[in-house]
């Protein structure tokens, strides 16, 4: 795997700039990262974008598809209508070994859908988690679930802890991740009822466990991998993208006549960077598939897209997925 | 009311800097905005420190009880074991009309447990709800509840709501402030079940609900009053203070040579209090119960109790108690 190329299967069709924004990212990819990138999506409206690009000698090829879905579609009646869109398609090719991941900057419930239609979910995982740092302040801090998984049950929560685990030790590097649930205090027994039960399963795994943390801990790093149900996840990331992008334009306004208009906008970006990580990243990585599934942001543009295939590469590259079935069956989950 | 002066009892003996900072708090409550401050303290200790200061005649005078109650007992343990303890007596002088409210920066829980125990609470109320603006940004936005409902039924956010939308009236002086559930999607539908359920509850209720909001945008201010389980709500309020003490470290870090240091630690400072809004006001009200109780920080020093002094005034003048009590019979809740 380290010498050969990375396939990442990209659903071109899919964001709010496509095709333009998709061909532009997998350009950069390829340049940058020395992945191979699969562009899906129908033939005229890709070759169209290729030829804009001096792309003979490099590797991206088309793959044809019908149309993408879009985001304000109801993703698995959209996805029964159009068997031939570009996100089945290209998760299809991982499914078939021709691709070693697949990207999407389109519809996040249709990619959900197809990963698990197509690629198969762990046992007993419904929905897919999607985890990450969230916080600049934090890098070794990832936080689990900040996604569709809104109510859930305590093992559950384990689940997403052996996950959180696993991805710390393959994303993160970090040999033995500390891994904490998020509550309304340190001790045992603070915290709903979700939290309650759920300490007790992590005490009796084999995770290093570490308790409780608040929200006051998360910006300083406290734990590695912190748990939480999709609802708060979800919560806090978009709290923490608008606090950022509140306290950014304060900044612009105070700093004004002060520091010159690029150093202003340098602090501004800096402060947006450290509470945007998705961003930052490119997207977020989908856990709980047999397969390494990056979803990114719509309004993603090339630069951002090159980032989303890199974040898959480096996946791809760190076994993060059979690690992952591995620790699953052992916990017997 | 208008022209009578509020008398606050305050419990001397709570807090981490008792009983100098209680004391001295209740002084420059006095001097600014000419409240009556009872000192509820074991004599000697209260004495001793009142003759530090120039208040022979200034309404400030000294209630006896014994000791206060620490943050790291079990409230209703102590409580039992104390029951002429400083939080208890203070609390009695609001009962018995010798005050009009009760401050207290020591123990939470037996601030709470005292206040239902002797001024009991609005029918159906557990656990009182505390609420108030947790952002700068958005000052005229409450969240409800910050406090310890950490497992809610829809019904009971129903009850936040009503409480919110009255705080609203009478705090923010706003006239029909609206409300919106904290989820993780704009749409009717998204959201966890609590969430779902109440949605249906509030579209049926005379609040003027605006739907759901999501986390981006509590800092704009989208909703006067937002709503969500003391679960949600305490880890976003440490959270956000989190988040903002980072925000003004990093700030200081970069901003250091470029501006001078007194014009850095402004911008800090700034950056702080407008994440800190608990900290701005004082502490926050305790909702739900017949008689206007405010918590404020332990680490609190003299000018934060003032302003926690100052905030119990403010409630007691605007007719709080009284307003929520109507409602709440309102909707036989």
């Amino acid at each position: 795997m380290n010498s050969k190329r990375v396939r990442v299967a990209l659903d071109a069709m899919g964001g709010d700039y496509t095709p333009q924004e998709t061909v532009g990212g997998a350009v950069i990819a390829v340049q940058d990262w020395g992945v191979e990138v699969i562009l899906v999506g129908p033939e005229d409206a890709i070759k169209k974008e290729m030829d804009k690009h001096h792309i003979d000698d490099l590797p991206i090829r088309q793959v044809t598809s019908e149309r993408g879905i879009r985001e304000d579609e109801p993703p698995v009646a959209a996805l029964r209508q159009n068997p031939r869109s570009s996100i089945v398609v290209a998760t299809e090719l991982v499914k078939a070994g021709e691709a070693d991941a697949v990207v999407s900057i389109g519809s996040t419930g249709a990619t959900m859908a197809s990963a698990i239609m197509i690629l198969g979910a762990l046992e007993g995982i419904k929905r897919p988690l999607v985890g990450g740092a969230i916080l600049g302040f934090a890098p070794e801090t990832m936080v689990f679930d900040m996604g569709a998984n809104v109510d859930c049950k305590p093992r559950q929560l384990l689940g997403f802890a052996t996950m959180g685990s696993i991805a710390a030790q393959k994303i993160l590097n970090i040999a033995n991740p500390t891994v904490a649930l998020l509550s309304t205090g340190a001790e045992k027994g603070k915290g709903n009822r979700l939290v309650k039960e759920t300490y007790q399963l992590l005490e009796e795994s084999n995770l290093n466990f570490i308790g409780n943390v608040e929200g006051v801990d998360i910006p300083l790093g406290r734990a590695n991998v912190i748990i939480c149900d999709g609802f708060v996840g979800n919560i806090l990331i978009k709290f923490c993208e608008g606090l950022g992008g509140s306290i950014a334009q304060r900044l612009r306004n105070t700093l004004r006549g002060h520091l010159s208009t690029s150093d202003i906008e340098d602090i501004a970006t800096d402060i947006i960077s450290l509470t945007n990580m998705p961003d930052v990243e490119g997207g977020g990585l989908l856990y709980g598939v047999n397969g390494v599934v990056m979803i990114g942001h719509g309004r993603s543009r090339a630069p951002e897209i090159a980032k989303c295939i890199h974040q898959a590469e480096k996946a791809v590259r760190s076994g993060l997925i059979d690690a992952l079935r591995a620790a699953w069956e052992g916990v017997g989950a």
